[in-house]
Parts: C-alpha cells; sequence; structure tokens
C-alpha cells in the first residue's frame, strides 16, 4: 500500500476506497479530481450525501426512499391499488418503473432471506408486507426478487405466509437468465418477465 | 434519465455522478451502499472530502499535496537535491515512488500545455521551476511527462526555458514495456526502442 504525502489526502483516500467496487487507484483519481474542483462544487458533493443520510425519510407503506411520509407511487393516483410487486431493494423498483410495464404499487423488503449473510425474515419488512396484503383491495401480489437461491427461499416464505390470503400471488416470468441481478436486466427483457408472470407453483422448476 | 423518488437521493447520485468515471448506475450503487452506513461512517466520509478541500497544503518547493509547508521529499535528508524530476501531477509521484529506482526531488506541473483544454504555460508550475533550475546544487532535470503529444510540447517547451543553463535535461526512456510482446507493440514505439537502444548489460535489471 502506497503512503501519501499528506494525511488529509490519505484519509480521503482511504474514504472512497471503502465504496463499493473502488480500487486504491480509482480512489484517488476521484480524490484529485474534487480537489481541482471549486470548493463549492467540494461543499455541496459532501452535503448532499450527509443531507441524504440525516434527512431521508423512507414511505411509511412501501419503505421506498421518499421526501414525505408516503412516496410519490404510494400517493399516485395512477397506480393500481390491487396490485403490489415485491421487490429487495429500492434499485429494483427504478428497473422496473423504467419498464414503463407495471402500474400497481410496490413493497421494499430491503434485503432477501440469506442465512449466509446472517439475513433472516425479521430482518426485512415482512410484517408491514402481511398487513398489506389484507387489505380487501388487494387481488395480486408478484414477487420480483432475484432468481437466486436466496430469491426462491424468499419467495417460498412469503408464498406460506400469504397463501392462505384470498389472493393471487405470481412470480416474475424468468426469460431473465438465471444468476443476473434485476437491475441489470435488460428493459425489454425484465417488462416481458412482467408480463409473463406465472402462478407461484409453475415458478419452482429451475 | 431515471427519476428517483427522493429528491435528496437525486442530489447526492447527480454528486456521484460528476466525478469522472462514475455512470448513474454505479453512482446509485455506491449512495445506496452509504445510506446503509452507519451515521458516523457517511460523517466521516463527506467530512475527509471537506476537510482536503478546506486545508489543503501544497509544498512550496515542489507543490506536491503536503500537511506543512515542506512535502516529506522536499524535507527529507535522504534525497539528491543535484537531481529533479518534472511531473505532470501527485499521481505520477506515486508511481514513479513506487518503483523504488528514483531519488531525487521532483516538481509538480499541475497539468501539460493542451491548447485543446486551453492549458498554456501560464496555468502551470513552470516560473517555479526555472527558479529551481538556478539553484547550483541542481545537475540534472529528468522530464517524466506522458508520451504523447501534450506531453511532448511540453517537453519541448521547457527544454527550450531550460536549455541556456549548465544541465543535464533528460527524458525518461520510451520503449517497450517490460512483458509486453513485441508483435503488438505500435511501429512509432518499437522504432524509437531500436533507435535508443541501450548497452545489454544495462537492460537485465527489471
Amino acid at each position: 500500500m502506497e503512503v501519501f504525502s499528506s494525511k488529509l489526502l490519505q484519509a480521503a483516500v482511504d474514504s472512497f476506497t471503502r465504496l463499493p467496487g473502488i480500487g486504491r487507484k480509482t480512489a484517488l483519481r476521484l480524490v484529485l479530481h474534487l480537489l481541482k474542483q471549486d470548493p463549492d462544487v467540494v461543499e455541496s458533493f459532501s452535503q448532499s450525501i450527509q443531507q441524504l443520510k440525516n434527512e431521508v425519510v423512507y414511505c411509511k407503506k412501501c419503505h421506498n426512499i421518499s421526501d414525505s411520509e408516503l412516496c410519490s407511487i404510494c400517493s399516485s393516483h395512477g397506480r393500481d391499488p390491487s396490485l403490489l410487486c415485491v421487490v429487495e431493494d429500492i434499485r429494483d423498483i427504478i428497473a422496473i418503473e423504467n419498464t414503463g410495464q407495471f402500474f400497481g404499487l410496490y413493497h421494499v423488503l430491503g434485503g432477501i432471506i440469506s442465512p449466509m449473510d446472517g439475513i433472516g425474515p425479521k430482518d426485512l419488512n415482512i410484517e408491514s408486507l402481511i398487513e398489506r396484503a389484507n387489505n380487501p383491495e388487494l387481488k395480486e401480489i408478484v414477487f420480483a426478487l432475484s432468481t437466486t437461491m436466496e430469491g426462491d427461499t424468499t419467495n417460498y416464505y412469503l408464498f406460506k405466509k400469504l397463501s392462505h390470503l384470498n389472493l393471487k400471488l405470481t412470480v416474475i416470468a424468468r426469460g431473465i437468465a438465471i444468476g443476473d441481478e434485476l437491475e441489470y436486466a435488460d428493459e425489454v427483457t425484465l417488462g416481458r418477465s412482467i408480463i409473463n408472470r406465472t402462478p407461484y407453483e409453475h415458478s419452482l422448476s429451475r
């Protein structure tokens, strides 16, 4: 590991290196880039991150990142309240919204069940999902989780928790390659997989 | 361009997107990663950048980033003051220091002459280089700039400015990188490496 000529520089580079996918060379390049900018650019950079962390609000209904109590999707009159899509993370909402194929509401789990990473059902927004599932307006829940073992485990867990309700439970079609992450799927494939969602029983065969 | 559910999120992602080589997906991934960290991690991240920007000191001799008036290289007694290496940027100092092959002092130009980018000699630390070149202790200046047209232009400009002094002016060797196959080397590099061939004994040390 190289030694920098300045402790302040070292600290800033170390900060960037802790981000996922950022190595030491990239970190140094980013820090030196910021150092060349006007002071107000750097200030707005560090403030925007600090402000997000301090003031972030999660939608009390779907747990999406929001500016107010209810996110823009939950508070929209144009969305179908009979249809609910369960996702892992807000990046998946962005990906699905970009397909233009889904007009219902979302529910962000905040992760998936992953014993390897010590993430169990208690760590996810499952209680509030079950509460929402009891809403008589609701007709269908679409599971749109990663097509991985953890995703399947989570699908199965949710199916068990929800199957006694009079709801259609569906899983997005596996047109997307198994092992791929939703975020990186192309929009056509992801859109198709929403249109072709299948009854839960059919989704188990890999 | 996607629309986020939160203006704060949007602002933080926009901040990261302004960094070189960071696209929107990467920016979102980095921001969501920070959002999952403890508040003090995020605070130290944004503070380390802000602090570097506000408190950074450049070495008054070589313009390296420093914690004090003189950087650790300029103030070291172990360096050879008769040898000066001219580099573009502090990253080049780190790269050269990592080779363990240079024991002189440095001079950071802060860029290279690039009319396309509107960078002229006045924008670089050339005045102070000429001042240092008049130091009777100095015997040799090594130009270690990019092997591009801009680097060549800058080398030529500096050579003209310094050639009247009784100094040895050298340029780092250009040739085939160690480990490269001749077959894939470009013609200019290969041609240069033949013209500037060195005695056999000197080529062995890696």
